[in-house]
Order: C-alpha cells, then sequence, then structure tokens
C-alpha cells in the first residue's frame, strides 16, 4: 500500500529527472497536490520552457527551488572552449538567481580528448570556480560543486571525492562555494563520513541528494540509479550524518532510471515519498 | 609497424585473460616465442587443466607464474557460506603454492543481497584474512588483498582503495599480507601516490597489473578495460610512482576486452608487448 502522499515529508524535495515523464507544469500540479513543497530542476527543461515562466510557475505554486542542475563542464584546455564554458555558467548562475535558487550544482567535467593529466584536469576547475564566485555571489547564488562517482571521472566528472570537492571549495568563501552530498556517488567511501562532517562544520553543504545504487549497471552507466531502497545504500545513516553535520536543507531525490520514466509520474511521485518515509526520514 | 617480439621487456608478465583466447599450452608456447618470461594464471583455467600438469607446463617452459587470481569472496554473513569460502581459499593457497607463485590474489566479495552495512563487511574480509594468513605463510604465499574501482563496490569487492585495504593488510606481517596496485581500478584516486608510497615502504606490493580506462562502459562494467594507451590513465607515470616506492617485480598487463579476445592470440600479444613498451615501461 502506498500512503496517502497528502502530507509530504517537510524537507523532501523532488528532483525534476526523478518524474522526468512529467513537464514543468505537472511537476508544479503534482507536487503541489502531494503537498510536496520543494523542488530541483535541470537547465534544459527550464530553458525550452522559458527562465521566467518557469520562475513564476513555481513561484504562483508556492514551490521552493532547491537546486538548479548543472553548471560546470571546466576541464577543457582549449581557450575558446574554456571562455564558453564560463559564459555558459554565467548564464546559469542568472537562470538559478531568476528561479530563486540559492544554489548551482556544478558538475566538473572530464578528461579532454587525449589528456591523462587528471591532477591538472582538477587543477582547471579550481580556476574556473575561482573566475566565477564573484559573479555568483553578486547574485547571491552559491557554487555546488559536486562529487561524481569514481566511474564518471573519465568523461564527466574529474572530481571523484567528498574530499576533492572539499580541496576546492575551501579556497573560497564558504557562502560562494559549497558542495554537493550525494548519496549515490559517495556511498562506497569509507573517507565520506569524516568529508560529510568536515563540510557541515564550514558550513559547506549546500545540496544533499539522495539514490539508492543497484547492479548489474547499465552500457554507459548513467541511467542506472535505484529508487530508494532497492539498493544497497545506508540511505538514512547518510541522512542521518549529514544531519549530524550540521545540515538542516531540503533532502532532494534524483533518480535517474528509465524503468520508472516509463510509469505514471503521480503514481510514482507517491511511492517516492513513501521509500522516503520509509528509507530516508 | 609491431615491434619484433624477441625481446619482450623483462619485467612483462602477460595476465593470461589477457589473451583468454589462448589455452594454457597456446599461453606457454606463445609467451615462450615472444621471450615474455612470465604469467598470471586464473584458478579456474588451471584447475581445468590440472594444477599439478599447468605447475609443469609452466616450469618446464622456463615461465614464471607471477600471481594466481583469485581468492577471496569473504563478505558472507551465513557461517556455512563463511567456512566454504575460507576452505575454497585454502585450496587457492594449495594451488598457488602449487604453481610455485608466491602471490595469491583476493578480490574481497560484494555486500550480500539486502546487506547495507559496507564497514562491517570491510571488516570480515579483515576477519578472513587473520584466518587465512597462517595458512599462507605456511605455504610461502602472500594474501595480496586487491582494491577494485568503487564500481564494483556492491556486488564484486567491497575494497575499493589503496588505503582500504592498506588498513586491511597492515594489520598483518608484510610477508604474509600484500595489496595489489592496479591501474584500471585506481587510476582516479589523487590519495593512490601516497598509497603507493605507503605500500612500497611497508614492503606490501605483492603485484602491479595494468590495463588502461576507456568509456563508454560496458553494461555490468565487467569486459570493458582498453588495451594500453586507448584510453586516460598515465600508465608510465603509476609505473614510476610504484617503482619510486620500492617495487621491483612484475608488471602484469591484465585487460579484460572481447574484442580482443576476438583477434588471433599471437597478434595481440605482439601488440601488447609494443603497447606496453611504449606506454608502460
Amino acid at each position: 500500500m502506498i500512503q496517502n502522499p497528502g502530507a509530504a515529508p517537510a524537507r523532501l524535495s523532488i528532483n525534476q529527472e526523478t518524474i522526468r515523464q512529467w513537464s514543468l507544469p505537472d511537476l508544479a500540479a503534482g507536487c503541489t497536490a502531494a503537498a510536496v513543497t520543494s523542488v530541483g530542476l535541470w537547465r534544459a527543461q527550464v530553458q525550452e520552457y522559458g527562465v521566467q515562466r518557469a520562475a513564476r510557475l513555481f513561484r504562483d505554486s508556492g514551490l521552493t527551488v532547491t537546486s538548479l542542475c548543472r553548471g560546470g563542464f571546466f576541464t577543457a584546455r582549449d581557450p575558446r572552449e574554456r571562455a564558453a564554458a564560463l559564459d555558459d555558467n554565467r548564464a546559469a548562475l542568472d537562470e538559478a538567481a531568476a528561479l530563486g535558487t540559492g544554489t548551482l550544482v556544478l558538475v566538473s567535467g572530464g578528461l579532454p580528448e587525449g589528456d591523462r593529466d587528471i591532477a591538472a584536469a582538477r587543477r582547471r576547475v579550481a580556476e574556473a570556480v575561482a573566475e566565477l564566485a564573484p559573479y555568483a555571489a553578486e547574485r547571491g547564488v552559491r557554487l555546488a560543486i559536486e562529487p561524481l562517482h569514481p566511474m564518471y571521472a573519465s568523461d564527466r566528472c574529474v572530481v571523484s571525492t567528498l574530499g576533492q570537492a572539499l580541496d576546492i571549495a575551501e579556497q573560497f568563501p564558504a557562502e560562494q562555494v559549497g558542495v554537493v552530498v550525494d548519496t549515490y556517488h559517495l556511498w562506497w567511501d569509507d573517507l565520506a563520513p569524516a568529508h560529510i562532517a568536515r563540510a557541515g562544520a564550514g558550513g559547506r553543504i549546500a545540496c544533499f541528494q539522495v539514490a539508492d545504487w543497484v547492479t548489474p549497471l547499465p552500457e554507459g552507466v548513467l541511467l542506472g540509479r535505484g529508487q530508494l531502497g532497492e539498493g544497497c545504500v545506508d540511505l538514512r545513516g547518510l541522512r542521518e550524518t549529514t544531519d549530524a553535520a550540521g545540515y538542516r536543507g531540503a533532502v532532494e531525490v534524483e533518480i535517474f532510471n528509465p524503468a520508472l520514466w516509463a510509469r505514471d509520474g503521480g503514481e510514482l511521485l507517491a511511492e517516492v515519498i513513501e521509500r522516503y518515509r520509509t528509507h530516508v526520514a
């Protein structure tokens, strides 16, 4: 039995990619109907709908936008590519500000073709963050460096652990640069609890996201995240660790899974709420 | 042009899974013809051929067996499953001794079905190593804990970093328990150089394996390793780091890749030797 979704937990935020089958108006209406108070958004869908129009939609629906995904992709060596990436990130910061969210999630980018120097790529990420931080601060938006699972290190994100993300973030004021704690990416890391404590002590936890880890991983390993409770991640334990570090913000459910996208959105949302209660809250 | 394989580099060892299309006699003959002096073997193929017979084959061919893969799978909670795993590892140690190799590679095992406590699973690995270490020592074989890439943490190996492997290995004498340094598994880890130095200082590097990292990863992520030089791993840099830590042993090429297995074994071996010269030696 799926519980009545009329009493969604207060901290729950629904990342729109979890219910990708929904348009933005569907998402706003569905969350409102289920008493979900906040959502995480993605740039492409917001741009397609119109940034100001999306901002109005969620504002009028009384929904808080907890994060915007995503800026980043900072690792190009080519100066023109690099300049284009920085311009795109400034646009993302403008969009975040328009949506009223204080958090732009950064996926740092992988290694350029033929490049074998991951340490240098990580330094380029830090340099890009340095260029963007003042612009972000002017808009009241925090850059949130998200470490992605090491299986994405070559083609998506050279920042693979929370420790690496903090090593970059801590070069800047905490109100300008934070980190994302995502259970899917760091559940395996024995150092993660210490890094979460360090992030919390520094006021750096900008976003907390949850998804479960299930195998076998699909080809490309991008769309194989598990519904809450389906996998092996101690979701509640990591939520408690993050809370113990002083985090009081939203818990954003972000699951990329085509099997979930094939279902009725409302039914899926109800299931997510029920799973959240059972495995996270 | 592929170089004359008649002068294979002295430290090169060919793990048999790299040229899986070859039978054990093919492997012995092919390596001898190419002046390769050592091989890494896998238990299933050795058992099928006969342990004593395989030992004689490689001894008579003048080939050194640098490692036997694999023991491990220590994470069961069920007492009978656990006892069976320990028995199987004792058999593996006997086989390693018969083959004249001093190194049994351990893949620790994943999380049992429904288990979410990865820290406890890692403790069970340490407990199993404690039970096996004296038996290994009696046979002159060292247990070599191999950290596998974190993408295998749930279903194959809860030991994901060289730091974790050392945390276990260092509970035992260095001549009884070492670690495996495999470029495929740790290339992404910014802490790996420090861990390699720590492993070398403690005399713990039992085996050094090389493969390259290429994407997209295939479904199940097991058989997607890259030929040397095809991917983004700084193979030579990691080999130099390992040498600088005091390692003087074999460099074992271990690539799981069906595209390579579809080719002529002799041609593949010649290519591996040439790639080894270009990217590793």
